[in-house]
């Protein structure tokens, strides 16, 4: 592969200091490529390995403009905005002419983060980065250190989870562009708080994927639940690698982003010697080098492979962390969840022990529901390296109605299934509204143009839940409504035991912050006692100067447990979710 | 995955001690399955993950028998012998009533190994285990080290190359079935020869394969060029690996079988934490402790990739050694060979001095044939883990008239060839017969009995070779004239050039042998200067006592070169290929 450039975007429509626009983009079997902007026509000069280029002052920021390949109008692959949505034009941005304010910034150790995850489209009424912006103060308060916006790469129409992105470069137009990106981040920095962004790399969406027309984006060699595998290891792979890797870059240098999210790298087929994700490690280090700021890379992944999360020293991929699904599972039937599907791998408060000890529950038994062996030891791993939750919007959007815990379990539940997620050794995560138990639903949309794909997305949801039809119709993925629907309710946690939920995660949360115990991630200085019987798990984490002991009861009655201790030294209670001020039966002792 | 057994076979039907079977055969998904065996029908017991199992005095060795799964009567997938062929009963073989006299054997070092790849059916006249026995004082004679058996395992017919085997651990019957084969390893080893087994874990072949009636062998997750893909790491995975790691282990154990070459393990596919060639290598290691003997893994590999042969504590995979056919294609090249097809990635003499300096002559480079960037790099990777050849049954056999380079090029290149690969620091190769200028064809031969598979592997090798038709046709597969046509003439070696060409090889193997600069395969210690005007290679190697200096003209002319030296120590000539008694035009000086 040809040397990255570590500094400057390369791919699309660039401007150097001058605001000269550098033109390139790869179209390897292409005879003929133009840009079109205006009335302009720009004959694009084919370069090594696919590329056609030009360096032009005809075009300047704010431009729309198509490239032409061999006669067929598209948008640009590499866009920065597309104005008019996926089937329209690109507009040309200069992304260094953001007046960013967060000098003083530092991205903070990863052991602290505590993350919000969120959803631009229904966060907030505005439905936009300003709406997000305005609820900053809100987040500070709550005590959340970093949160997490799902994809924004530009998708069709404008309700999306966003994982049905086909601009990885492009930033939502209705959520406010890259612009609005941008300020979104300086504006979170400069209170304080890191940001997470989700990004999209197993697959690209099928609406507005002109991919194909320019280049082997996609391989035919693996498959993927959502569509064609992207191409990282066959004939054209080092271009497309070279892609993603630029992608990486971008939202890191350019936008400032503190951490990437990347969706089911474990459909990310790579059989290269080195893997990409390995790759994209090694260039975001190299960009740390350059810049003294520090990245993360979290993947989401359900291999229980720790050859993810291991540094390419160890012959790992070197992500810094990856995200823990087996602990909300285990969590969730501990919890009186429902058993069903993946969940039937689950026992229950076992499993929950297990995940506290080992972050996989699977790292190496057999997986009834896997039908193999699965998982690895996680030895030497520290804990900040699992993002554990007991809600995302996976685990409560892929069901469905989309029932959020509030609809699915008692509020004394809530209560400690948030305190199993702040007491473990893990990072914790909030989903949007959880922390005060939301009650609208967090329900699959889509605003797609394709008549036959709406149609096949609404046949694909209706065939997922066939078993559950007796319980209700599935809602219309792509009815505005759903989407409505599924908007947080700001007006609640001003309410009774909403307004009390949100101050208990609050308390939690401050716990999490000050406790030394709490706020150590390492895995050895704990102990974990589990009594199936009782349905209680005691736990113990300790530092030099303090050892905290959670006691944590999933059994429907009030229990007694034997805690030791000594005369000497005794327990003193830091927390108690049963008092009535959190709306629990009785305090314990 | 349950602890595989090391010490005993345990699939299919195996004797203990006092000659009581043991029957055990992985059917999931069964709701019976008997055993069939004269007029017995026994009924076997499910086990845990999917195992029926049975211990029963009612079936002998010599007895066939057949398995009924819920109703269907089928050959035993773990069978060791199709006396009637792959659509026939199996029989029940006990493996420990051999009596092996090879207790003095001990496989010498993997550097030590000249190899002779030989295929069972055309190598001799009987086209058998006997015919391959009766050659072996010729073999010993000539210099090779070590046998290479292309595969034996059971395939349809009694004509075909060996890789459309479907009974993994079945003997072909035609060439003298297990017993046969252990005959064979015992006269090899107490004539003090190794012996190398090509054995096919990628595939299995498509007639005769009713390895998808008992449980779910393969995966539609990847595809081969050959067919359906081998499970290694989707659903029931854990008893597919069980299942080839026990292959492995009784070709080694039980038939004393001193390497393993593995065919095209690029088409294995496995995202498991541990891929199924680490865990062979580490089952193979865990024999070896228990046995005291030592054994060797060599991967057929078109990665390029480093990691098929490091170590397991370098994040390899521990293969011992790997063919190199880069080597072959650049050597062919530099001799003038055509430049068509995966030959275009090789300019000639410079990559033939790059495969003597890196033996990946891609460790890196763009590659045009596969349009990406190819190969790692092989710093600190022995000489001995390269396999190298100028022909072998693939490079042969995959022409469409399978000519041999007898027929290609002319004798003084055969020679350069021949030298140029035996002066190596790499493992050398040969293919049967090349030693003596064979003019036989090996072309590509089958005996299917499914029409429509006839017809559909004709019409195969018909399109792939539908650019020559103008050069003529491609011979006909089924025919038992191709089989026929491709055997060696054992009267060649007995006549004029070949007999002489026969002496040239004797010569060179035996300086390979006793030279101890050739010996060593250090690649440390080797200088390689390519002169593309002149066509000519110098290679040094040397140690502390010797040096040697190789000169390789592959121009067309005479060529005077300037080999430095001094007169306190003038170069001695060891060996020159130009002499009269090669049928050279005339000694250097």
């Amino acid at each position: 592969m040809a040397k990255q450039n570590i500094i400057n975007r390369t791919l699309g429509v660039n401007f150097n200091n001058d605001k000269f626009a550098t033109v390139n983009v790869w179209a390897p079997d292409a005879t003929e490529v133009t840009l079109q902007t205006g009335n302009a026509h720009l004959t694009l000069i084919k370069q090594e390995r696919g590329y056609w280029a030009l360096d032009t002052d005809k075009i300047k920021a704010g431009d729309t403009y198509w490239f032409k390949v061999d006669g067929k109008q598209l948008p640009d692959p590499a866009s920065l905005l597309q104005p008019e949505g996926v089937h329209g034009p690109s507009e040309a941005v200069d992304l260094k002419s953001f007046n960013w304010t967060d000098q003083q910034w530092k991205n903070p150790l990863l052991a602290d983060y505590i993350i919000y995850e969120l959803h631009t489209g229904t966060f907030s009424a505005e439905g936009n980065f300003k709406g997000i912006e305005e609820k900053l103060d809100y987040l500070i308060d709550l005590g959340i250190t970093a949160i997490e916006i799902m994809p924004v790469s530009q998708f069709p129409g404008d309700r999306n989870w966003g994982y049905d992105g086909v601009f990885p470069f492009a930033t939502q137009n209705s959520y406010g562009g890259p612009q609005g990106m941008q300020q979104l981040v300086n504006a979170c920095h400069n209170k304080g708080l890191a940001v997470i962004l989700d990004v999209v790399y197993n697959h690209l969406g099928p609406e507005g994927n002109y991919f194909g027309r320019f280049g082997p984006y996609f391989t035919d060699k693996y498959h993927t639940p959502w569509g064609a595998a992207i191409n990282f290891d066959d004939a054209g792979c080092d271009e497309v690698r070279r892609y993603f890797i630029e992608n990486v870059l971008m939202w890191l240098r350019d936008f400032h982003i503190d951490a990437l999210r990347m969706d089911a790298v474990h459909a990310i087929r790579d059989f290269s010697p080195v893997h990409i994700l390995q790759e994209i490690t090694e260039h975001v280090a190299q960009l740390a080098q350059q810049s003294g700021k520090t990245h993360y890379l979290i993947a989401e992944c359900d291999l229980n492979d720790a050859r993810y999360i291991n540094p390419v020293q160890k012959g790992g991929y070197g992500f810094d962390a990856q995200w823990i699904d087996e602990f909300h599972h285990a969590l969730r039937v501990a919890a009186g969840g429902e058993r069903n599907g993946y969940y039937t791998d689950f026992n229950g408060i076992a499993d929950l022990a297990n995940a506290y000890q080992n972050g996989y529950v699977y790292h190496g038994q057999y997986s009834e529901q896997r039908q193999k062996t699965f998982g690895t030891k996680t030895d030497g791993i520290n804990g900040r390296q699992f993002v554990v939750f007991s809600q995302n919007h996976d685990q409560v959007g892929n069901r469905m109605l989309g029932e959020r815990s509030s609809q699915l379990f008692s509020f004394g539940m809530q209560k400690l299934m948030a305190g199993a997620v702040m007491i473990s050794p893990f990072l914790p995560m909030l989903f949007m509204g959880e922390e005060w138990s939301e009650t609208n639903p967090f329900q699959f949309f889509v605003s797609h143009t394709d008549k036959k794909l709406i149609e096949a997305v609404r046949k694909g949801r209706k065939a997922e839940f066939a078993d559950f039809h007796a319980e209700g119709e599935a809602p219309d993925p792509q009815a505005v409504s759903t989407f409505e629907n599924s908007k947080l309710n700001w007006a609640l946690p001003h309410q009774g035991q909403h307004l009390l939920m949100l101050n208990y995660y609050k308390t939690l949360i401050s716990l999490k912050k000050q406790q030394p115990a709490f706020k150590k991630t390492d895995r050895n200085n704990m102990s974990v006692k589990v009594d199936e019987a009782a349905q209680t798990i005691i736990i113990q984490r300790w530092t030099d100067e303090q050892r905290v002991l959670c006691l944590l009861n999933f059994s429907k009655k009030d229990q007694e447990l034997n805690i030791g201790g000594n005369n000497n030294q005794p327990w003193q209670k830091l927390f108690d979710s049963a008092e009535p001020k959190w709306n629990g039966p009785v305090a314990s002792p």
